[in-house]
This record gives structure tokens, C-alpha cells and sequence, in this order.
């Protein structure tokens, strides 16, 4: 079935039955749970609350982040919501409420189209996000964006407080959740179209169309006195430049310490250390701290972080990766622009 | 100048001084105005507030939502944040924080980006809102996506309201500011891309491109007691209808006292009644309450607010419109669905 031929209304039904409320609301139903006003009217409303709220917003359109027809629509869902959930992250801060807009075909088929909210809705259920409605569109191109707010951390009766790229200093510690590249190597794979039966291929699949933000460690970090965060999408290198320039620092990180799985080391064995220093979308955190809240934060937190580097100098605005002597790795490629020529 | 030769990054840059914004941030630059974390990090954060928040987000796709090439790109801007701040207003609330996505072609040029934003940073400035960063991605089709936040309306320490589709009641009025239709003969207008040399031309090819949303009004409106109110967006007869569907109510319309402009009468002689009942749009509020609320919010308010009609009976949806002797006029078109077939 073509969303053209049931007309927005009945999608929107189907949508909002996919996320458990009724649409459209009528007089007497229960409204949206948690909600002052749900999904249905022409804005949806919160309950009242206190405190500093967390913005951001991310898209993916067709063929353009993700490949249409390789990767499933679930996955499609989660992803797009995921990566959002990792900016709130990377702010130390908790998901609270997430507005979607579908740009869709008029050929769309209405099962994707459900088969997509299934994914947003495992993701929600997954980070205790709210899906608050959203806008469906009509488009030549089909694209997703999320538009998600969180609440920046405070301990009780405290000021808000939130990690950023500009708070790292000379002598702190450089450290990074999980594994790098592995996103990137899913990618790879997804081009070469392959049929990912072994283990390894399915765990860089996934990575790249699964991602895992790590919210629970951006809050403990920001507990325990950790003030510098960003996470991996745009690449490793990348995104440590975009810490060394909003701090104004050189930062040097060892090659031999970036965590690199199993899996990618066994899949492309001469691009593994590429993949993990220039691949985008892990939703890995990169967390910049003195050196006692960082060990602290590895003692304390059930998320694999492991330290890869140090925060040289305060003078210059510059990130170096040098191999177990000590020497500078020249580097060709430092990540993603969305309108770099390839 | 085209956006792949200079650049995500650079665009961003080039985008963000539009608004006032240094990016990226420096070491010892000023923050964003009135934010705690500013454009340039994974996400905005803003100060502590007290509230319960309205949120919404619209779409504008290029040839699907504006013509491309007619209608200027600061007025592209500028509609696509007023979209959003009538819903707000729909809402009774304050707009607040906007977040903006751009898809952009690769040729896309950089000069008509700026112009966009330029729009936007007008309208940003007329509704009192911030621009809190977004997401700028690659994408074949154009399109802008705004989010926007805005805080629910409360009287001091009070519990929070807002204006929903569902709180008409029997025996309420109903009311619509300014005039109807002119959006949708301007959109006509643009259609037939003439020359548009005279004054009513003029006001109807504005009120299509540079809508002015109600913020004040709905303000006025829930201070004074109204509950229920809706933008006309899709077209009154259709935006009538989802509050007669949400309140579960029957809404009768006299004809003869929607009011419509001169420059629409004079303009489209014959359709002048068409485009008013089914054009969308326009952006006017529907506000649907007692008497003796919408006549004390008549006397008050400085905007234009005319009785339309009733809300007759509670026991079944329906939207009739009458004519000077109480006869239903027949309805052939009710509205905008955006994948209905022509």
C-alpha cells in the first residue's frame, strides 16, 4: 500500500498506533501518557518541570546516510533517533522528548513507513524517550529528522551543568568509551553489498546500524567532575579537532592505545587503524578530564573507556596521533564533510 | 558561489554570523546571547527555567511547499519559522528556541543559503526567538525543517494551560482573527506568476509569503478564559473540522461573516469564498469559547476578531456552513491533504 492512497491522516494513524496513542485523539480517550497535551493537536505539551533543557536535531536522507533498500527500516528508525540520543549524551544530559518529520514519496510503501516507527519506537523505549508527533511531508526524497531535547544534569537544587568541547586543559586525560571503526567498517561491508553471515561482519553491522549512545556514562561522567565530552560521529580525529579548537589545545593521542575490536582488526586487517581514526557514526563518548575523575570514572562506570591520549599544550590548536616511539603517523584523511568533493 | 566549494564547516560559519553567532567557538569568545551552551557544540543547552514546554517542527520542501525561483529566499526563511510560531500561538504559549535543519544539493548556493537565513534571523527577532543551531546535511531536494519550543502559558505561581482542538463546548463561539484566504490567493497568484504590480496583489502574495502568527492574541485568548483554539493551517473548513472531531462537537459557520479582504474579493471575484473556506495558511487563529470570553477578548485584543459561527450540539462531529437564510451551503474541497491525489 502507497501513502498516496491512504492520504496523511489514516499514515498518521497508523504511525501513532506503532508508539501506543490513539490518533486522532477524540473526546473522552486518554491522552498521551506523561503528556499535558499529546500528540494530535497543533503542538504537543509538557508537565511542568525545572531545569536547563538540552536541544538537538539530526537527519538521514536516503542514499545519502544510509542506503535505502540494504538497510532495514527499523534499523533506519533507531539510527536516526540514536544519533541524537548520543548528542544529549556527549552533554552529559538525560533524553526526554523527541519530535519526527518524515519527508516521504508519494510512492512510499505505508508497511516501511511502520516498519520505521517500529525502530523509533524501540529506541524510545530504549533511551526513555517521548515521541511528541512530529510532520509528515510530502518529498522526491525520503529523509528522517529528530529534533530531541533532554534536561542537562544538576544535582539536587544545584545549577545545571553540561560537558562541552571548549572545557579541555593542558594535562588532562583523553579517553574513549567502547571501540572505534567499527561503524565504519559496517558501512564498508554494507557497500560491498556481502552477505554478513560470520559473527564479525554482524557485529560491525550492527554497530553502524544499531548504535548504542552512551548516556549512562555522560552522566556519571559529569558526576564525577569530567567537564570536556563530544561524541564519535563525525570520525575520531575529526571530532578530537573539533575539542583542540573549541578548547585551544594540542592534543596527542596514541596510536597503539585506540580500542579496536576483534572483529574489525579480523575483517580489514590493513584498514582497521584507518577505519578507527577517520570512520564517523560510532556514538562513541571521547572524555577529556583530569586524570584522577577519568581513572575514577573507569573504576566506577560498567562501560568499557580507556585512556588514548593527553592534553599537551594550551598554545596551538592541533591533534597529533604519534606510534609507540613517540613519532607523528602523518594523516591524509581527518573525517567527514557532508559537501567535501570525494 | 556553490556549498560543496566551500564546505560544511565554512557554510556553518558563513550561516552563523547570519544570526549573530560566532562559529566555530573559541577559547575566551562570548557565548551565545542568553544561552549556557551556544550554537557550535553537540547541542544548545539553555539556562534553568521553570515551565511546561510546547513543542512543534514543520517542513518546507522545495516545489512541494514554495516555489523555488518565485518566492525569495528570506521569505522562504521567514515562513518557515512563522509556521512554527503560529502553532505555538495555537498553543497560547511563547515561542522560544528554534532549531533548524537544512537538505541542501550540493549546488546549492551559498548566497541563497544566506538570504534563507536572513529570513529566519528576521522572523527569529519579530517572535522573539532563539536560533539554536540545527543540522545542515547533503540531500537531492531542498528542504527546511523547523523545530520550535516554546514555554505553555501560566499565571504566577499557576499550573500551566493551553488552547487544545478538544475544549469546545456546546453553546461556545467561534472566532477568527484578521481575514481568511488571502494566503491561498497569493499562492494562486504565485501560480500564475504574473506580475503582481498592484496593492491587493501585493497584500495577497505577502500574506502567503510573510504570515504574521498570533502569538499576543493567543496569549490574550487563554488569559481571558479561552480554552480552545487552532491555527488555520490545512484551511478553515478542515482546521474546523479537527476541532470538531477532537471536541466531539457540531460547528455551524455563517458564510457571510468570514471575514474576508478586499484585495481578495477584488482579485478572485468568483473564489473569493472558495479560497477563504478551503485555502490554507493563513495562519489566523480559530479561538472557540464562551461568549462572554470571546466578546471581552473582542473589546480587548488589538488584533481583529470576527464571529464566525457556533458550536451547536455536543452529539455528533460535523462542520456546517450556512448561508444569510440558515440553508447548508454544500461543500465540494474541505482542505489540504498532502498525499491526496489532485
Amino acid at each position: 500500500v502507497l501513502v498516496s492512497e491512504i492520504g496523511e491522516f489514516e499514515l498518521i494513524r497508523l504511525l501513532a498506533r506503532e508508539i501506543g496513542v490513539e490518533y486522532p485523539p477524540h473526546p473522552g480517550a486518554p491522552g498521551q501518557r506523561g503528556m499535558l497535551v499529546g500528540l494530535g493537536d497543533d503542538a504537543v505539551v509538557t508537565p511542568q518541570r525545572t531545569g536547563a533543557l538540552i536541544w538537538t536535531t539530526d537527519t538521514m536522507v536516503a542514499d545519502v546516510h544510509f542506503f535505502a533498500g540494504r538497510t532495514a527500516w527499523p534499523d533506519v528508525g533507531w539510527k536516526s533517533l540514536a544519533s541524537n540520543v548520543s548528542d544529549v549524551a556527549a552533554m552529559g544530559g538525560e533524553p526526554y522528548l523527541a519530535l519526527i518529520t518524515l519527508c516521504l514519496p508519494a510512492d512510499f510503501c505505508v508497511e516501511d513507513a511502520q516498519a520505521l516507527y517500529r525502530g523509533l519506537f524501540e529506541a524510545s523505549q530504549a533511551f526513555g524517550v517521548t515521541l511528541g508527533g512530529g510532520d509528515i511531508v510530502r518529498s522526491p526524497v525520503f529523509s528522517i529528522t529528530v529534533a530531541l531535547s533532554g534536561w542537562a544534569y544538576s544535582e539536587r537544587l544545584g545549577t545545571p551543568r553540561a560537558l562541552t568541547r571548549g572545557a579541555a586543559r593542558k594535562g588532562d586525560i583523553v579517553a574513549v568509551s567502547g571501540v572505534v571503526g567499527d561503524s565504519a567498517g559496517g558501512l564498508q561491508l554494507l557497500k560491498d553489498n556481502g552477505p554478513y553471515v560470520d559473527a564479525a561482519s554482524q557485529q560491525l553491522r550492527s554497530a553502524h546500524e544499531r548504535p548504542q549512545p552512551r548516556v549512562e556514562l555522560g552522566r556519571a561522567a559529569i558526576a564525577m567532575g569530567v567537564r570536556c565530552a563530544i561524541d564519535v560521529s563525525d570520525g575520531l580525529l575529526q571530532d578530537l579537532g573539533h575539542v583542540a579548537r573549541a578548547s585551544g589545545v594540542r592534543i596527542r593521542i596514541d596510536a597503539s592505545r585506540i580500542p579496536i575490536s576483534n572483529a574489525l582488526r579480523e575483517t580489514f586487517p590493513s584498514r582497521a587503524m584507518g577505519l578507527a581514526l577517520s570512520g564517523g557514526e560510532d556514538y562513541e563518548l571521547i572524555l577529556v578530564g583530569r586524570r584522577a575523575a577519568i581513572e575514577a570514572l573507569i573504576d566506577a562506570s560498567a562501560t568499557p573507556l580507556t585512556e588514548i591520549g593527553e592534553v599537551m599544550a594550551d598554545d596551538e590548536t592541533y591533534v597529533a596521533v604519534v606510534d609507540e616511539m613517540g613519532r607523528e603517523i602523518p594523516l591524509a584523511t581527518r573525517g567527514w564533510d557532508h559537501f567535501a568533493k570525494p
